[in-house]
């Protein structure tokens, strides 16, 4: 149900002057007063907020605690990283089943405080409840930029580059899955990132919402596709190939943007630490299309995880 | 179990600087790079979050599901009123059983949207999910505030008021309850208040966790304490008194304030629309106590709702 109900909220919601980008990106970006009109370079507030649920999310008899209270970190971080900005402060919700509910609750932190350490973020409030249900956690992370990177900036020509590699995660690499929130921040020092998104529910489906925000498309080099090794061994008893898995397979959680086509050659020259490939280019048409050879293209479609449906399934 | 998770919380959350104000106050105060050492007058993030879950909070078959979304609104705009703050924008996550689950969210955010409207709070963005569990709803508000009220600023020889009247909300006269973000903005311009709280689990409950958490105590005129007509009703079929209702009902939404002894004459000949009344001083010696001659007093022990206990509880 999630994006027909959010269409029908965005339909309601007032817009009002202080919140410059609401629903429909990967985290909100939030004026307040004097914050506009100061001579200062403008800071701006970035805002996001996920819940993540024990037997839809992820499945608390298979997994440590400690593993799903930092993914639920990572999950936001790997939003705010997508918007461009610095995480700041988090706020952290749960509601604990009442049976265990301080040994759950000290084990599921104990992954949230460690993530919280290794990218800065502090702890600034929450909220606690007993309940008779699952683990839920609900994180909310604020953070800053001057400049948040949104869906909707892609521009006709762009570079279109992919961090790290795609695909597997649901082999359980991603216990302490690495949102990128350092390469963002090195990223927009050096160059003029024109829209991003990060991977969450499968690498195509994420590049179709961005490309389809900016009311553009993509001519993708899939042979360029970088593959994890995850999605490899995952192949071998799939029944699917490795690029289709890093095609669709969701929690990724690298970050897909798109430069001015002369910033492409200092991004594929420097070092970032992570692999940061160039994939294709942004193009007027709308749709995915991958080559198939020198001048000629194939339209293909956007396949990964969409809320609300049962499993795996196609979004156009 | 919040009180004691709390405390070991606050023991492991690092100390960032980014969180002038963390755990144990209504809300966070966030500072971000650039907003401390400008030059202009620093407006400071305030932040807030609550949850209410089904059968705990709230029974969703007793009553009408707008009613509880406009009262997960209200919870936090008091949170934001009680630090002297202005609210601006909500992040709201929905947990929604998944029979129905687009009929209940409709519902909710009816109110949550009438809630938006009235006190003009944008929603910037939030999450929805269906799962197998009670309809849970977390909305974390962001405000801003140049001076906010903390729960440590009261002063010896304070004046201590509290808006409104007290106790019978669960007779079910807080089914849109009233914050009191207008009443907060007006207090703001017109005196310095050192220390706020909002009446959340109990008058005495958090009159004695603000004055706790400023090493105070206070000495109360108990017959001036203000009692609400539902108070009165409530103790018709209770069995308590309408003061001792008032003393301990949970829900009330008011404020509890001081401010120096000499600015008390200004808020008693202001009419600010509500009542609000002067009930006591904050006194150097901690616990509460009540004037029963002219210089007499005796110790009085806070009573309220205790989350993680069963029912009312004595909280000393």
């Amino acid at each position: 149900m999630e994006q027909s109900f959010l269409a029908y909220l965005r339909g309601r919601t007032r817009q009002l002057p202080q919140v410059a980008v609401g629903i429909g990106d990967d985290a909100a970006v939030i004026d307040w007063p004097g914050s506009v009109s100061s001579d200062q370079p403008q800071l701006r507030q970035v805002a996001c907020t996920d819940q993540i649920l024990d037997g839809v999310d992820f499945r608390s008899e298979e997994q440590s605690l400690s593993d799903i209270g930092f993914k639920a970190m990572a999950i936001n971080l790997s939003d705010i990283a997508a918007m461009g900005a610095t995480p700041s402060s988090a706020l952290v919700t749960l509601a604990l089943p009442a049976e265990n509910a301080t040994e759950i609750a000290g084990e599921v932190y104990e992954g949230i405080l460690e993530a919280a350490q290794k990218y800065q973020v502090a702890i600034a409030g929450g909220d606690l409840s007993t309940y008779d249900g699952p683990l839920s956690i609900s994180i909310t992370i604020l953070g800053w930029t001057e400049q948040p990177w949104l869906r909707t900036g892609a521009e006709e020509g762009d570079a279109l580059f992919v961090t790290g590699a795609l695909g597997g995660s649901l082999l359980g690499r991603h216990l302490r899955p690495e949102p990128r929130v350092e390469l963002a921040a090195k990223l927009k020092q050096t160059v003029n990132v024109h829209a991003a998104i990060d991977v969450s529910d499968g690498f195509s489906l994420d590049l179709d919402r961005m490309l389809a925000a900016s009311r553009m498309g993509a001519e993708l080099e899939l042979e360029t596709l970088p593959i994890s090794e995850a999605a490899h061994q995952f192949a071998e008893k799939s029944g699917r190939t490795p690029l289709e898995h890093a095609w669709s397979d969701g929690e990724d959680f690298e970050l897909i943007f798109c430069v001015a086509p002369e910033e492409a050659a200092i991004i594929e020259s420097t070092d970032w630490g992570v692999p940061v490939t160039r994939v294709g280019k942004v193009v007027g048409r709308t749709g995915l299309w991958k080559r198939v050879a020198t001048s000629k293209f194939e339209r293909v479609f956007p396949q990964g995880f969409v809320h609300g449906e049962t499993d795996v399934a196609a979004a156009n």
